[in-house]
């Protein structure tokens, strides 16, 4: 199975500030395309722990993709973009493509191009732009070797339409892997119970994934999911 | 400001089968304390990746914290407190304050222990168990040197019951900072259009953070959280 990594750049995720709720549907459509998620990531605004977990994902975790959201904006703080073209060891440059997008999202305002909005056309030098159906900043694609980076906006609208209009139909012409899952909700039964009994089974079929997720409170009222 | 990192371990987070409320609620917490959190990670149950994201968040983010949500569990997959074990590099032992919490939580029903209820006991050699007041599964706390590692139950409620009756009451008194925020909700301003303000303040205010969040359409109706 091909691996990837889910990182997410903001310092209102890690401080809890925002629910990272797009790492859960990276991950969800990651994995039922096949790929075998690794780790999923959020570091702050910060150049030096953008360009570390970039590392990190891609050589420790040997990932095939790395998928990144958020730092796409026009702000100060927004420097996801440059992070990539710093860890690629590649320039960061304006792309006529996505100044393209960007200017033509902000003409049918009657809005004119500014440093902030420029700003959301840099890349680096080898990227691809990938158009935004709802916001301004584009996503951006890069292929590196045998590695596929990934950027998308932060806002869950438009990393979600960018997925689902440009990157999923992408990957799954690439991949060949079918999942199935079933989950069973089982009441009155303590995990601490029912872990013998799935011990067993994962034993004897070591392609079945079985886990159990305790809803309930083990002493009293058990509610067990168990995820096959 | 000391650096903390907060670990979720579960291949339920990493594949979004649910949604990590846990890595919220404590950057929320540790942010407020006055802790830089520099990484939230979430990674599968898998013993390589464990210890892989502890020595990460330990030595290649500098973290003094390191707390981690769920893998605690009764079931053949939850290995967190074991791979705590090999990356301290210590036996992986049977905790006898923290058996007589266990058993006291069975032998409150009327149940005795069996091995998968032990293994909720089995901690690092220099471990001390936390109190779990809601669930079965007590915490694990190790100091190691200046670094501190807090390992807590992932199911949501007992997490927090730990959190806020043992942790953060002995996080606090060590604790010397105030933290201060607002946040002001704007409409009709595009963020490309604050960008330029927000750059200039942050220039002149080098200790003061703002962050502006887009929450409408940029190009339409939009509407800015600004947070300082």
């Amino acid at each position: 199975m091909p691996r990837a990594s889910v990182l997410a750049i903001g310092n209102e995720v890690v401080q809890g500030r925002v629910l990272n709720t797009n790492a859960q549907y990276l991950g969800r459509r990651l994995t039922l395309l096949g790929y075998d998620v690794v780790l999923s990531a959020s570091v702050p605004d910060r150049m030096e722990l953008i360009v570390e977990i970039l590392r990190i994902a891609t050589d420790r975790f040997s990932s095939d993709l790395i998928v990144t959201t958020g730092g796409l904006g026009p702000t100060y703080d927004d420097i996801t973009s440059e992070a990539l073209s710093k860890y690629l060891g590649e320039e960061h440059v304006v792309n006529e493509e996505a100044l393209e997008m960007v200017r033509q999202k902000y003409v049918a305002r009657g809005l004119g191009l500014t440093p902030e909005r420029i700003k959301m056309a840099m890349m680096p030098k080898s990227a691809k732009p990938i158009p935004n159906p709802i916001g301004t900043a584009p996503g951006i694609l890069v292929k590196k070797g045998n590695k596929l980076f990934v950027s998308l906006p932060g806002v869950p609208s438009e990393m979600q339409a960018i997925w689902e209009q440009s990157i999923e139909p992408m990957l799954r012409n690439a991949s060949q892997v079918r999942i199935s899952e079933v989950t069973i909700t089982v009441k009155g039964v303590m995990e601490s119970v029912a872990a013998r009994i799935v011990n067993k089974i994962v034993k004897e079929k070591p392609k079945i994934y079985v886990k159990t997720q305790p809803k309930g409170i083990e002493l009293g009222s058990p509610v067990l999911d168990i995820y096959i």
